[in-house]
């Protein structure tokens, strides 16, 4: 079979080696398709060379069928289409107090430990969700990323009739837009790159630069005065933690989506004079991947227009160097059969 | 009768005035005591001179009896024990979304109208808690500042069995930490003045200072490594916006209590990472003032130990003096009546 391998310095390799047997506790995954990450063009980049035990095959949004199972593993079948929820929370503690998730010892299978960007992948079976035989298993590479922005708007409390700006749309910040309107909320994007406005815009949303228009005064021309009820931080950058205390009305909720590698200037006086609440949010649940894998199934939302290109598993070099160069695009999934 | 005036730089006056009859709508309070807030520190250092309308009788924490009642108000009278809670709502709108307490255009009896630092004092008969008739009204002084902390802890969602850690051992601080005793949670003090350690000993709290040990390590010491569950940041100073985040458990909530004037650096990453919560609470609610009365009528925690001295009206020059050169002071109430 083929896998690639990051070996560090920008540089991935594709090899042959032999498929690997499942250990008991293990299935073996066809994997049809592994979707780009922000965080593998970080890994890409070097930034977590650290972390990354490298020569380390990436890559944890994908989507695949079962090839084979391990000895112990029930409850699965060759040939179930299936999705990773790529969390190996095994070294839990009590003082982790039952969330999982984000517990302090969390492995993040991809990054830890080898991911999808193969042909074949062994993985622990509690990992698994599966798919209904219908799935499109395109769509199906996009549960991963779905699921964060299921978590970010279960996080935040959203209702139908509230307020959402999304800051930043890029495919997180659209992700969690598409799902805030599926609640029934009125949403509104903040984008500066007029390729992800048009881009929105094509998708069906409200989505402005706010170095255009004065993004305030346009939320509360659209809101009475009130403000966004919620404000999902996703875009990482100062302007962006400037404008979400100013945005956010009365006791509104902001979700800390983007990860800020350094502590950064805040507002808060503001989270006291309207009772602010700013909320961290990372990774997912079950029940969030649950939530996406119906939200994929029933495919009623652009899903399809979020997957911009399409490549062979073995171009996966070319891949990464296009993603410098292209910041307009949005999810590149690798084919990971061809 | 006697009034005490803001007169701007640093100065009060006494004078003596009529007797005002109510109007309508209003009672006029026989104030028993009035307690000395931080924020009227703030206003006799001129801090809120563009605020305040000089000259002005501010006082916002107080206890009275009621000593005529306006034509148009009922269930009120002549001589029943009352405090009041100083938010003139009275232009709340819809993008208020009923939250009465923090409306674009409150009013702060005290702060935007004449307060409490006289003898007798007309109000709207909205803002008035009957208190009962066997209510000691040196402790319904604390009634004011007690909400606050009714509120914070409210607003933290803190639980029996959970753990605090209080930033901050002034008189906030300390009636926080009283409310989340009661609450049943555990509590850590963290405060860096020994005097205030000593008091918040004296209390019965575990109070520690963070400049001579590891406040992380202690707290995890206490928690079997959990960490906070709630952080309330009362200090208002760099270092305990450092520390919250460190300090705060998985899922923590971190209460911003604290007046932060300038926009100040937070460490966002965390919030990412362990899922915390940044709550801001600011003044109270009806129900946390009627709990705020309900342990105060109770009185079952140290409340008196928090008034370090009373001192008659027309020594207020003094009383601020005093203040400026006794940081280790907790409550100053001023006898109205004296």
């Amino acid at each position: 079979m083929k896998a690639t391998i990051y070996e560090g310095n920008k540089t991935f390799t594709v090899i042959d080696k032999e498929i690997e047997q499942p250990s008991n506790d293990e299935v073996r995954i066809k994997v049809a398709y592994s979707g780009v990450c922000g965080t593998d063009v970080h890994i890409y980049h070097g930034m977590m060379d650290k972390r990354v035990a490298m020569p380390q095959t990436i890559g944890h949004e994908m989507s695949g069928t079962i090839d084979a199972v391990g000895a112990d593993v029930t409850g699965f079948s060759i040939g179930e289409k299936v999705v990773v929820r790529p969390l190996d929370d095994r070294k839990v503690k009590a003082s982790d107090k039952g969330f999982n998730h984000i517990c302090e010892e969390l492995k993040f299978i991809g990054i830890d430990s080898p991911g999808s960007m193969q042909q074949y992948w062994n993985v622990p079976a509690f990992v698994l969700h599966k798919l209904k035989a219908e799935t499109d298993l395109k769509l199906a590479a996009l549960i991963e990323p779905l699921s964060v922005a299921t978590h970010d708007v279960r996080r935040s409390g959203l209702v139908k009739g509230e307020t959402a700006v999304v800051l930043g749309g890029g495919p997180i910040g659209l992700l969690v837009a598409m799902v805030a309107k599926e609640v029934g909320a009125q949403v509104i994007i903040s984008e500066v790159n007029p390729k992800r406005i048009a881009k929105a815009k094509e998708l069906g949303f409200d989505a402005v630069n706010p170095l255009e228009l004065d993004l305030v005064e346009y939320v509360k021309s659209k809101t009475e005065n009130r403000r966004a009820d919620v404000v999902f931080e996703v875009a990482g950058v100062q302007p962006a933690l400037d404008v979400m205390c100013e945005v956010a009305g009365i006791r509104g909720r902001i979700l800390m989506v983007a990860i800020h590698g350094e502590k950064k200037p805040v507002d808060l006086f503001k989270f006291f004079w309207k009772e602010l609440s700013l909320i961290g949010a990372r990774v997912y649940e079950k029940e969030d991947y649950e939530k996406a894998i119906e939200l994929i199934t029933a495919n009623e939302l652009p899903f399809e227009q979020m997957i911009t290109d399409v490549q062979p598993l073995t171009n996966i070099q070319q891949v990464f160097e296009n993603i410098d160069n292209n910041p307009d695009g949005l999810k590149v999934l690798m084919d990971c059969q061809l």
